[in-house]
């Protein structure tokens, strides 16, 4: 049976502001990036969110930023190989903490924003975030953009790199994510983002915006967790999924 | 043969600022405590500091402080017990991520400052500390201030509690630490404190400063890492245990 | 005619995070207490918020808290009264520079949270609060509790005190606020809110909770900004006011 | 009588962490810059040295930089013109009033590190900080790199640009600064240093790295603050321009 996970970041609120409704969306996914409190999160959010996401029985992930909490992680730093990779530990660290507390157990890591964005061109920084998970705990697997230079690296050092792909955004000719702005870069119509997401699993791939076919290796489907439709579009994917005969599963 | 832990906190610069020599300090200690990135350090700090503390063949402790960067976690903040255990797992989990990354393991946990302080004398507070330590991994031990709450709770939950003792420090008739600032609290002269340390280790005490003899259990001895004078002082205390027979260990 | 001010904490959101409908609040105020970075706020946040309030023709006024985001400034830090001092002058400088870029001029300072609480009841605290006020700028009001240390100590020094009062909060006997928790802490019905408001701009004082008179000098009313019944709260205050034939205007 | 400014950036400590002996160099200087506490510094600091450069007759100005404690502002942050603007209006806004309530005034702006070296080149980026600084108060001068982005925007805007050069840095055939790592990027020498600092205010340029004269106007001299031979070096310059009949002085 064809499977794919379908995960989504939580626990990116921060002190007295939430962020989404991190609960009401667990019984749609298969596995959660939980923010680890430098780009968003703090230790009592991420406490919380790792309860939860234990009692929905899903796969938990470490969600690392860059520490800039005003612009939600999303603001390139320049930061050097090592310093990425002191960053990755430390927060993988402090989210483990929480999992391993709890009675769980870690089962991935996914960089956040700029970060994620950063990793999958930059490849020393590349390196540097799959050395720091391997270091840690070689049997964690790391989500990293499909086609991008994490995914690589992650895979050259004999960790399991997880190919994500995105059903609400765009893609180039090149298998590369349409940059935010970008007329097509965000597919704002529902109907297009669950073909896309069926195109992704069943076919493996998608339409780029100038029509062509592009090869994506969909392993997990990133879903958003904040705006208004967050919650009924995570739950018309889930269903859309099991319609067309297909398993919503973390990967092994 | 008799012996003793001669702990440091360590690690306790941040970005740019050095604080104390901590590599030179490592050779006369047998443990170190070492800044969690909250109340001072930082990621890049803390896998140098477990690095040259490998190194030397010390045992390493976790040092998680209050949120405070500007006061140093030395000003209390009113947080909750829930909160207490929250920051102690983050911050625990982000240190020992360093550990296990470079091939070590942690081997205990002593509260920074005015979390120290409120842990030894709010029970609430400590039973959370400690519990947070239990639930990530009940071997680690815990430092804790002789003869305060934090200590009790931590041997009632079944963990290791390790005494710690002050030698630089004068002790009232009751066994607890002359405030900062109370005449005596201070002990300058370092004859004196070499003294104490010998006191405590041999004979399981000391003279409060109203001339009573205290019985103080001496499982571990904190020496200050920062100061003109915190090396030498170090190098002496070291030398004198080697030449009352006694031995630098760390608890078992 | 009689007259009143309303005022309101705004800008309290943070990065990504929004706190509350600022603008749609503004119509029935006649002066804010903006964040300023420290507790809550950011540089963006600031700027927007002060010209909105422009805008709407609002006195606008600093609202300092202490340096806990996490814990949104509410729990009590042990600064020492120089701290205090700092804190104070640093985050209203921020504010009124945005004011002043922005063609306005500050009006008042109100302290935030625990600051604020700290600063009701803690005399040299407050006496470094008002102090930092009068050193930047003797023509600016300082809001604070009716009846505390921190209006005490800004007329003490020659500056405008502004007494304030809360309608949605129970009072004591001595004229303080019942403790958050307590039974009658919270006014949870608006038309006894409504009530209070009218007894203490026309009356000059409320029923404590055991039933006795309480006079208290209400001279700017606070009212919440966020929660689903601040904004409907806001616009029957005004009404209410407007009824009874009271100005609703900012200390001239 | 030629004359010229020499200027520190000072103030760049924070919390528990000193950086620089900042007072002992002040008899060197006729202008410091104060870290307004993002990259450096906290209210603490800011007022302890706003009130010695008071004290030395300094021309104070206010030094903002990123929001990046860690890197002490030197990592690049890729921040909007908008984002710059209230940065740097909330910073400058926070030290003018520690100036304001030590009865002192604010006389110039420079930025710090990573938002200096942005705006020396980004347009869009030097055009937003010198708005935010015009905003403010139009009488503040701008501090920026001679030859730079931001010297030209802030004398577009009609403010008071202030061309800064450096005597240990080397400079290319452009007259820009030769990136840090680069051979001949730092003047070890002090000797060729002292020969710098006055062929740029006498003869009004450098010998570039390749040999070439580079007109370059030496309005204001940077000194760095820290480093072991910051204090020797600040002498040294302060007596070459005495000998050589220059007078030290701030720009009227």
């Amino acid at each position: 049976m064809l499977s794919v996970d379908l995960n989504c970041d939580l626990g990116e609120g921060f002190g007295p502001y939430p962020l989404g409704d991190d609960v009401a969306l667990m019984p749609y996914l298969s596995s959660v990036n939980i923010a680890c409190g430098v780009h968003a999160g703090d230790p009592a959010l991420m406490r919380q969110t790792v309860a939860a996401a234990l009692a929905h029985g899903l796969a938990i992930g470490a969600h690392p930023g860059l520490p800039d909490r005003q612009g939600f992680g999303r603001r390139e730093l320049a930061i050097s190989p090592q310093e990425a990779y002191e960053l990755t530990l430390y927060q993988v660290g402090a989210l483990q903490a929480f999992v391993l507390a709890a009675g769980g157990r870690l089962h991935h890591v996914k960089p956040h924003g700029a970060l994620y964005n950063m990793a999958a061109r930059n490849r020393p920084l590349a390196q540097a975030i799959a050395q720091a998970v391997k270091d840690l705990d070689p049997s964690l697997r790391l989500y990293a953009l499909a086609g991008g230079a994490l995914l690589d690296e992650a895979r050259a050092l004999g960790l399991r790199g997880v190919s994500e792909v995105f059903v609400d955004r765009g893609y180039g000719a090149d298998g590369h994510l349409l940059p935010r702005g970008t007329p097509g870069a965000l597919l704002d119509d529902e109907e297009a983002a669950v073909a896309q997401l069926l195109s992704l699993v069943r076919d493996g791939g998608v339409q780029s915006s100038e029509g062509h076919w592009v090869g994506l290796q969909a392993q997990t489907v990133c879903l958003h967790g904040d705006g208004p439709h967050a919650l009924p579009f995570a739950r018309r994917c889930a269903e859309a999924l099991s319609q067309a005969g297909i398993a919503r599963r973390a990967p092994a």
